[in-house]
């Protein structure tokens, strides 16, 4: 038995919490210590025992942790985080702005190439696992169409989208796949599809005393860049039934690449997720990678990573032998 | 541009052709010969032009093949050609016979690691993609259960088998899942099921002349390892519909990892293929890992190798660099 790998959180929101449940069901690892920005004596650790410190005690901690999992936001923390952490400890992330992935590999690679460091950035499912069903989808079948459709499942960034819209005391949305769009999709017709024929929105929303729902409903409905483009339903519910029926964070969703091997000849793939909570699944999928950040790094293999630059078999706690014997 | 990998095909049946079509469809590579073990002069490549040889004729050709793909059969072939060829050439095949792999991997890996070679073992899809999903559902989800089904599809083994029955003249068997499994497993409930519960299988018999139709349905029904654990049909059908509706070689299936991040959190992963054409899936696959194979062979990664090896972004054309600003 090897010694177990020594992972850090950085960060205790959600997906941090998502990792301490990862992590205690990873026999080959260990979770050494928890770094928050708050004050660490407010954190509650769901393991027992492991030891809570600022932020700004990792840098006397480099030789203590083998990957450090970083469990902020893409818009604030990782910018800043990621080159940081990058250039003192192995590091996972869930960056995920998909328009700045380039910039941002950029601004860990340098860090993490001067310092002996592998940095794996962008896990997660999408992007993450849909991407590299996307990838290899496409590698398969070079003639052919790719299809990725969200949900059901919780937006948190429409949810935020309508809880700034006057008159909204609270409210989620969900992001619908049509059923019909994805049978199509699935009997390999690869069709031509607008973003409305994909995907609905539906909205529950708690109104604010005195609002009216008519201007709200309309306000969600045309709303640039978030709604206009989609059919949208709003449901108003009261702020009771937003906390006892949508405090789950559930999502998923399909990748289906469609394609030919010959003339007439269909082939599909699909990948699909249906998960209870996003961000366990997004901090399973951290901890399954941080085990191949750990391995890169002992085979010599500094800088920025993405999930497409990680052999499925690094990622799993058995040995190439053992899975060659039982999982081939 | 970089100079097309040159491909050879070694062995030209259902699975050679397939590659050839592969090929075709692949702009960074080559078809540059046919390798048979039938008088070459018989075979008629799909692609203009590519010049066919005898089996012997490869020692002689070792400068100008890249990657050689072995298309012959687990049984026979390929427990021959496999370790013999990787002494020469930088080798893909589908070998599949599961229980045999670990042996057969030894002897590929032994001759290609003294001769600087890459040979990837076992590719297609399943073994192949489903293996993957396999490894990569367990390393995200170790707290689950993993379920593979297949189908519905021709099944090359069972229809051998119903045609070593005394009294059929013809006939071909389909695997097919059973439809309250697969939802039950995709709900997230985890069931035991057993081999019946999982499939059934459907017979199509043409009966030789003056046979006993009872008789040769008891005779498959009751066949061990092959029907008598299954929920068997035999349906008897005429010479003319046996080409008519059963010419074709659909098959797929799903890999289903189903399991908990926390406590009553279910996610659920789903891979599934649907396939008009079994052989011409898994020589898209074997070609997609070929382009892999050449990548790894000139990072001086030699030896034997498995889908568990090769990480995503190489089978696909394009750069990391178009991959992280496109696809992830």
């Amino acid at each position: 038995m090897t010694s177990p790998i020594r992972i850090a959180i950085a960060g205790h929101g959600n997906l941090g919490r998502g990792v301490e449940a990862a992590v205690a069901r990873s026999p080959d690892m260990q979770l050494v210590g928890i770094y928050t920005r708050r004050p660490p004596a407010q954190l509650q650790p769901l393991t027992a025992g492991v030891p809570v410190h600022g932020m700004d005690a990792l840098a006397g901690h480099t030789g203590q942790i083998d990957v450090l999992i970083l469990c902020g936001g893409s818009k604030q923390d990782l910018p800043e985080q990621g080159p940081q952490l990058a250039a003192l400890f192995n590091t996972v992330d869930s960056f995920d702005t998909h328009a700045r992935i380039p910039e941002y590999f950029a601004a860990v690679d340098a860090p993490a190439r001067a310092n002996h460091k592998t940095a794996l950035i962008s896990a997660g499912w999408d992007p993450g696992m849909f991407s590299i069903n996307r990838v290899i989808g496409e590698a398969l079948l070079p003639e052919g169409a790719t299809y990725t459709f969200w949900g059901k499942g919780l937006s948190q960034g429409h949810s935020d989208a309508i809880r700034r819209v006057p008159g909204v005391a609270g409210g989620v949305q969900y992001t619908v796949p049509v059923p019909a769009a994805v049978e199509q999709v699935r009997s390999g017709t690869r069709p031509q599809l607008t973003t409305r024929q994909k995907h609905t929105r539906e909205c529950f929303v708690v109104l604010a005393d005195g609002a009216d729902a008519d201007t709200v409903r309309r306000a969600i409905v045309t709303m640039p860049h978030y709604f206009d483009e989609y059919d949208t339903t709003v449901t108003f519910i009261s702020a009771d039934e937003l906390r006892r029926d949508h405090g789950a964070m559930p999502h998923g969703g399909f990748v289906i690449r469609s394609g030919s091997t010959s003339a007439g000849t269909t082939q599909v793939i699909e990948y699909g997720l249906k998960l209870d909570s996003n961000p366990e699944f997004t901090s399973a999928v951290l901890v399954a990678y941080a085990r191949a950040v750990h391995r890169l790094h002992g085979q010599g293999q500094y800088g920025a990573k993405t999930v497409f630059d990680v052999a499925p078999g690094l990622l799993s706690p058995h040995s190439a032998e053992q899975l060659r014997a039982e999982q081939l």
